[in-house]
């Protein structure tokens, strides 16, 4: 391992000189080479989809694992993308000149070698290497075993797509499913600058309780949708069954509503009808039932704590938008809080008030995603806020640093 | 302390909401309170000097802890500057609209509570009070035994001017000499959000190892200067001595000189006879010796490794810029690191190849400093890339998040 991460360092100080242009090239050959590769990049797949039958994965699990003409195409495009966007590293900004007459200037830069830790999707190995390319970074990518055969047939397109202009080891994916190699890698910190785990909360919690270098990770997604009492009835009832049940498993479906009194009566029973239409199993307050007109499962403590992943919405009826305040910023997990409301003091006092990556006004928490939010590919979502925050695309894989140019400039 | 931290992270949960006027009013009112003080501060600065003198600290660190009307005019002035900087907090930055028409924007937002934990220098109190107040941070300074006086009555100056506009518990100067206080902080991840370490290389180390939540730090400045071939030999002799004498033991002074080997019969002789004044003590190759036409002290591997924070300069002739930019990114700190050349194509070559947190062009490395780089105060210079990149001001006690506003959208 420590051979592999040093080849990483090697090849990441050769990428600071390439030009835009080039890793523009490259990244539009690697999403001509993903084409092309179709029918192999299946066959892999296909093993792996084959032993996860054999094992029992579960269903969310193997609809994450499945590569088709369908999402090999969406990767090509996501690479595409990428390379359309703007140029992340080597440019200036912040230009002055200060009292000696010295000219001070900002210049982003690459952080030098990445590491992703990550489950199930391949698609995983395609877009991080895409944003490290594109950012002038090398990547580490090590899978999880379920897809060990897509992940390594993705990684040698990568590779030969690559080579041409760059050291392969800029992008090396590591199929091998022993645990071992993960703990060796998180010593690694003369040669990793960051890793980047993306998965469950129990692998999240390892790497970050035993990375030597920095973690960016979100633990949880334990996001809240407020209606306030300005909040328009029709618009809050698309906006909570959009949150909640669009795509219920992701870190950005809502997991806990909160009603302002004064709107129970108008929404409680059209909501609760609504949402049993689309399954969703409701779990709420005294409150919230009466002005429902019926018994529902009454919820307790512990789900106001818990990001069930699943179907499953917490309702809880607040007397002000400052219980709601109180009660996001006592459960909530950094990620995704939304208010629904007309009233724009309401709104502002919410954005003042509420801490989280992505505040949503009048928004599904949906939306919460890099790549509607502008970054291309997504690198993962960052709930803290140190270096990054939010959705982490190529410039979240960068830095500035000061350039100085003088004649002879000396000081004091 | 964890009621202490409590406390902090309540604080800055009130500081979100202030508006830029109150808390650049709040900033000057501490600046004049700081010059109606002056005499109250000297006495308090007296008592930690006699204790100095007492212990036997050394004449760089009582140096660094002595305070004078001159001193106290000048943190004064940093805090009036720090106000009159551009707001960094709540400000919205690259707004557009996206294709399903949402308005998204990044807002800068404060981290929440930094912990700074110092040595000797008093005045750093007043100068991170102040960029935190700046940012909307809380802020725990923990500062050395030496200091304790000094640090106190310039805490209870920052608390009495701040606490009609802000809870006062934004900004905590503990005075307790106890290791076990350190100690109990960095475990507090809960309610500390950054630990920032300035001192010595032991305290930096000890707090990397132990901290519990994010560490932003610079271990060593070993800083180079390399002399192109075509550098401007008079400009050059004056960048090395400014460099390397204008103030010794600071961590933007260079410790090792790289000159081209072409370059050697025009510098060799005159560099050395102006070191020499300058009371220097040189360590050199072969090479050097030559040149210089005089026997001097000869430099081991271990000088290039070597952080001397002294009157003390190691020199190396290099074949070429290459083995210029290989020797720094071999020993060099990702500090400050310098070219002297009138070569447009040289400079391009070692600012694409060197990795530091600031590049000097024919100017001397004295000049990376948060002061001269254009952020006021500083908060320390970070030389991992991490978060930041060089030296810290106000701006990197932020991050952004996204805010995104709709009008009812839904997803998909």
């Amino acid at each position: 391992m420590k051979q592999l991460a040093q080849k990483s360092k090697d090849a990441s100080k050769k990428l600071m000189k390439l030009s835009h242009e080039v890793r523009r090239q490259v990244l539009n050959e690697l999403a001509d080479n993903l084409l092309k590769n179709k029918e192999k990049i299946i066959a892999a797949n296909t093993l792996d989809m084959e032993a996860a039958e054999a094992s029992g994965l579960n269903v969310a699990m193997k609809d994450r694992l499945k590569l088709d003409d369908r999402t090999i195409e969406s990767m090509a495009q996501g690479v595409r993308d990428v390379s359309d966007q703007k140029e992340v590293v080597g440019v200036f900004q912040e230009e002055f000149v200060n009292s000696s007459g010295l000219r001070i200037k900002k210049q982003r830069v690459p952080l030098g070698v990445v590491l992703m830790i990550f489950e199930s999707r391949p698609n995983v190995v395609v877009d991080c290497a895409a944003l490290a390319i594109k950012s002038s970074n090398a990547i580490i990518l090590k899978g999880g075993k379920e897809a060990r055969h897509s992940n390594e047939i993705l990684g040698n397109i990568i590779q030969n797509s690559i080579e041409k202009y760059l050291p392969k080891e800029c992008v090396q994916v590591l199929a091998s499913d022993k645990r071992e190699v993960v703990n060796e890698l998180l010593e690694l910190n003369q040669f990793i600058d960051v890793v980047i785990p993306r998965g469950g909360e129990k692998l999240i919690r390892f790497v970050h309780d035993n990375a030597k270098m920095p973690v960016i990770a979100h633990f949880q997604g334990l996001c809240h949708m407020y209606l306030d009492k300005e909040a328009d009835t029709e618009k809050a009832i698309k906006l909570v069954l959009n949150a909640k049940t669009q795509r219920t498993g992701v870190c950005n479906a809502i997991e806990t509503l909160l009603v302002h009194k004064d709107l129970l009566s108008k929404v409680a029973r059209n909501l609760t009808h609504e949402l049993k239409n689309k399954k969703t199993e409701l779990r709420t307050d005294k409150e919230f039932m009466i002005a429902a007109g019926e018994e529902l499962k009454a919820a307790t403590e512990q789900d106001w704590a818990t990001e069930y992943l699943d179907n499953i919405l917490a309702i809880k009826t607040v007397e002000s938008i400052d219980e709601a305040i109180e009660h996001i910023n006592l459960y909530g997990s950094y990620h995704t809080e939304c208010i629904v409301s007309n009233d724009q003091k309401a709104c502002d006092e919410f954005l003042n008030s509420v801490d989280a990556s992505c505040i949503m006004v009048n928004a599904s928490s949906r939306f919460n995603d890099g790549g509607q939010l502008g970054l291309g590919a997504e690198l993962g979502i960052s709930t803290t806020k140190f270096h990054a925050y939010g959705p982490m695309g190529a410039e979240q894989m960068t830095t500035t640093r000061f350039v100085v140019v003088g004649d002879g400039h000396t000081r004091g």
